[in-house]
Parts: C-alpha cells; sequence; structure tokens
C-alpha cells in the first residue's frame, strides 16, 4: 500500500466534500487501488492546518466554516513550501480555491510551488489554468510529474478523460457542450414557461444559483471550461478573450417557449469549431436552437454534456454526471487515484 | 519518438481497417504522441507475413482479401512466437480474430504467448477474454505489461475508459448499455411499423447485419460484451452461462409499436445489479421498456450506449462511437497509443 500525502487548498464546499470523501472511502480505495491519500495540510494565506497526522474534517471544519480560532493544529504564518520542501517528492496539491478567472490566484502561485518542489497537481479551480495552462502543464512535463484537472471541467462529467485518453489518436474535428449547470436549469424552467427572473429566483431557492449568479448566466463560467477543454484536447493556445461570449440574461421567454413549441430546444452551447479561413479553432458560448436529433437535446435540468465529433471515431457524447461539491470531490479522488495507481 | 513493433492476429475487416488506419495517422501520431508503430508482422495459423520492415495494407490483402499465395513476405510455418522471442520485450500484440466465445481460440493462444513474452496486448476480439478474463488481467499485472480490449467492448464508444478511469474511486452501482448495433437497428426499425423479418433484412441490405446474425439478434454478442465490462469495472469473476440472455427474434412487432404510441421504446438492454440477496452481480440482456426519461431512450439505429449508475458521480452515460470495423481499429489505436504515451 502506497501512502500519498495531499496539501489541500481552499475552504469551501468542494474541500469539505474532499475530505468527507477521502474518509468514506478510505477502506475502499486501499482495498482496491492499494493507495491510501493523507490530507497533511490545510492551506491559507494566513496559515496551514497542520499537525503531522492526517487531518479529518472535523478537525478542519468547524460550526459549517473552517475552524481556526482555537484549532491546536493551525499554525499561523506556516506556507505551503513548508508542507512541500520537508516531505520530499510525491505528493499531491489538490486545489480547491475559487476561481479567479482575471489573475488565476491564488491557485497559480499554489500550483507552480507544488510543480517546482516535485508535487502532482490535481485542482478544481479553473483560474490558474484559463491563465498559464501551458506554462503549467510544460512545468509539469518536465518535471515527469501529472497536472490533472477534472474537477475543473464539468467535474464528475469526464470531459477530459474521454478527449484526452479516449479519442487518443482520433482527429477531433468540433466539440459541443452544455458545460454549465447553472444557466441549463435556467432554460429548461423557461422552457416550461417561467421569466428569466422567475426561473432565477427558484434556481436560487434550490441552492443551483450562487447569490451572484453572473459567471453562470453571462456564459464565462461555460467559456472557461470550454476553453480548458479546447487547450487541453486541441492543443491550442487559446486565452478567455478569444472566447466570443454570450449568455441567457437577456433571452426573451417567448424565444424559448416558441422553440418548445417547434419541438426545438434553446441550450447555452459552448462550442469549438475549425475556422471557416485558415487554421486554428473559433471558441463560442451563446444560446443555441437545437434540433431533436442533437445529441445534446435531451440534456435538461442541471445536468451537462458534451460531443465530440471525430474523423475516425463517429460522434462520443457524455451526459450526467453530478453537480454539487461531491461530484468536484469524486472527480478530485478520480484523478488522484488515475495519478498514483498502477497501469491498466 | 519510441517505435514500437506490433505483431497482428487475424486477416479480417478489422485487421485491413486497422493496418489502413495506423498508415493514414503516421505522422499526425508521431508529431501527438511521439510514437511509431511498425506492423512487423501478420499471423495466421499456417504461418506469417514477415519481411523484417514494417508491412502496408497492399503487402497484407490482396483483390479484398488475405494475401498469401505469391506473397514475397509471407512464410510459411513461421509461429507467432518466433516474432516476439527475437524483438524483446515492450512490442504489442494486436489481436483481430474472429471472436470465438466457447474456446476463447485462436486469441486465448496468442494472447498468452504475447505476455509471457513480455509483449503487451491491444485486442478487439472477444473469446480470450471471455473465457479467461482473470487469468490474462493476473499475468499482465504479473510482467507489469497492459491488456487493453478497447476493441472489444463496444469499440469506438469508450465503455472502460469510463467504467475504470473516469469513475476511478466512485462505487459503481448499476450498469446498463445498448451494446449491439445490428439488434438496436432492427428494433429502431421494427418501432417503425416493419416487421421482424424485413427489419433484419433491410439491416443485411446495408452490410449491418452479418449472414447469420445469431449472435447479434439472440443477444450473446451483447452478453459477452457485459461480461467484460462487469469483469472489468466490477472486478466480478462471471462466466458466460452467468448472464440470462433473451434476444429480439421472437419479440411480436405489435410490441414494439405499441411501445412507441405509449411515448416508450424497446431496446435490447444488457444489465448488471446487484442481487437481491447476498452479493454478487446479476447479468442480464433481454428486450426492455424504456420510458422517454430514461438516459439511453434516444438511442437509435446502429447507435449504443451505456450508464453508469454510481454513488458518487450520479449518472453518467455515453452514446455515439461508430460501429464499424474504422472504428474498431481506431478503438485500437487508442489502446495502443495510451499504453505508450508519457503520463497524462
Amino acid at each position: 500500500m502506497k501512502r500519498i500525502p495531499i496539501a489541500l487548498t481552499g475552504s469551501g464546499h468542494v474541500s469539505r466534500a474532499f475530505i468527507t470523501l477521502l474518509r468514506e472511502k478510505e477502506s475502499d480505495i486501499e482495498a482496491r487501488y492499494e493507495l491510501r491519500f493523507d490530507v497533511m495540510a490545510v492551506v491559507r494565506a494566513e496559515g496551514c492546518l497542520f499537525s503531522g497526522q492526517p487531518l479529518g474534517v472535523n478537525q478542519v471544519f468547524k460550526s459549517g466554516g473552517p475552524w481556526i480560532d482555537g484549532n491546536p493544529s493551525w499554525r499561523q504564518g506556516m506556507r505551503i513550501s513548508d508542507i512541500f520542501k520537508p516531505a520530499g517528492r510525491g505528493g499531491c496539491l489538490v486545489e480547491c480555491t475559487p476561481s479567479d478567472l482575471k489573475s488565476g490566484e491564488p491557485g497559480l502561485s499554489y500550483i507552480i510551488g507544488a510543480l517546482e518542489s516535485g508535487w502532482n497537481v490535481a485542482t478544481a479551480s479553473k483560474g490558474a489554468l484559463v491563465i498559464a495552462f501551458r506554462k503549467l502543464r510544460s512545468l509539469a512535463a518536465s518535471q515527469g510529474l501529472a497536472l490533472k484537472f477534472s474537477g475543473a471541467t464539468a467535474a464528475a462529467l469526464p470531459t477530459l478523460d474521454v478527449g484526452l485518453v479516449s479519442l487518443a489518436g482520433a482527429g477531433i474535428e468540433g466539440i459541443q457542450g452544455i458545460l454549465n449547470g447553472t444557466s441549463n436549469y435556467i432554460l429548461t424552467k423557461m422552457a416550461d414557461g417561467l421569466s428569466y427572473e422567475d426561473a432565477l429566483e427558484e434556481a436560487r431557492s434550490w441552492g443551483i444559483a450562487e447569490p451572484d449568479p453572473s459567471t453562470d448566466v453571462e456564459g464565462w463560467d461555460s467559456a472557461a471550461k470550454l476553453l480548458l477543454i479546447a487547450n487541453a484536447c486541441l492543443d491550442t493556445d487559446l486565452a478567455l478573450e478569444d472566447v466570443k461570449v454570450s449568455g441567457i440574461a437577456d433571452l426573451p421567454v417567448s424565444y424559448v417557449g416558441e422553440a418548445r413549441k417547434e419541438g426545438k430546444s434553446v441550450k447555452l452551447l459552448a462550442s469549438a469549431a475549425p475556422k471557416k479561413t485558415g487554421r486554428g479553432w473559433r471558441l463560442e458560448v451563446r444560446p443555441t436552437l437545437l434540433d431533436m436529433t442533437h445529441p445534446l437535446f435531451h440534456v435538461n435540468g442541471t445536468e451537462k454534456g458534451i460531443t465530440f465529433f471525430t474523423d475516425t471515431m463517429g460522434s462520443v457524447t457524455l451526459t450526467g454526471g453530478r453537480s454539487n461539491p461531491r461530484g468536484a470531490a469524486a472527480a478530485l479522488l478520480k484523478d488522484l487515484i488515475n495519478i498514483y495507481r498502477g497501469r491498466l
């Protein structure tokens, strides 16, 4: 059995779900993969939780939030590099800080620090990869380390596994995806006849939409995921500014309703298609009319989906995958296992 | 750039498509993966095609069939072990002989020979794995070799990649699949009103059904694929006799037509579900009524699909993937790349 030290960044829902899941699956992971992941540190800007022993969820969270004051494991001023260096190579950073799509921080610094210290990386946050995917991929490759980011690209829906592993050797001719559950839920409710505002309110009341839903409904969450999938699977080197984005906030409910009457469906579609002139790819997120034969037509509610169009394998469509912190935590765990397991 | 010798068994459509695809993709595979696969031998019961140089499709096939008489590369009496041994470890057997679900031969002997000689294996034929999956998996693992069989489990639809890689760490609670394109095509046509015989005739005229379609329509092709997926992803150790199988040949057209009128759909569903009493799994292939909310409801014609139900990731559904020799060849190439590429 191999024991792998984990440094966890971020103290939100995904971090919490991850620590909980790790404990829940501990004996199963040992039995099936001969692996054990120990959360040795939880890293924050001002210090770390660190006790020299693996941390459980009750040593990290208290009363629904991160536990610092009075926590015997809290080390004020301790930095992430204080974890990496003494532990040696071969641990894994699990990066769950909020995605800042403009600076990529604080995740970017954490990830660079990990890779430069010989640690692998599994990240659920998008910012660093949106800003610096090529640089990070090269850095990882030059060290023989893994840089995994299923958790940042639709999480439990295995977009990258399929694009990178299952379609290896095939020529991808286009990608279309419904990559944001919140906007898809709102569109589904609008097709049922609700106004945009009422649909958003309903999404908020179920905890599906965040208090500020702008990243989701304006299309930037979809755009960031599309960008990461394209840069990884199509080997493009594009930036978020290269993605043409329009969201669903200005969509008249009559347009969505009419579509349903005609047997069609309006989806916030994220797509990568070859440029009509010359080489390169055009990335776009916009409300799109799909007819019934489209493989993503039936993706409703908070569900997500993606279709890869290829030269040799036809089209391959993935749908489903839980859209919640537990699903994201499961995607992180999946990446961890695939980094450390033996060959298949 | 790494050059990998390939020994190819079988001289049918898949072998032909594989050699053709390899040549077509040669420069692309070199550029993207720094790999080159050379078909050094094509192996038959009576001898091998072998010239010491990589073989192209025109050195293997002539007038639509395998080329032996007068082929300057033909070595009567040469055996596959004569290829493995001198080449040393690290090559790959690509196994494409017809699937014999009773004996597993000749694939079984070829695969054992390859693994015992330190060669990896990618197989598109099911027989050997149906007969001896555990034994072959252990043999591969004990040698640190890969045993890949995407080509045998719905080919371009990446059932195993998702079940083994993307769902690593998740608990699979059930699997349902439409794993045979021919029977699904016939059922789709029956829902349109054709009789079973007319639908089969149409499938034959399009080259979808083989002259003897019994393996497909009686459910045994689906059962074999289900068995391989279950034994790999659920870690069961079941035999083909453990799968309860009923096919579509006796299905009244009125039953299929009535289902459509009620907004339902009849599919030849292959399913793995936990046994109601005690531990273990119940595997079954039978015509099943699906309602519109089922993720495989919309899988029509020759398309295939599979849904994994999990504890942490929700349900993940895959649909599509080309059902022809080129799709199977692409699945073999995918497996080869994933065996030899660097870490992701």
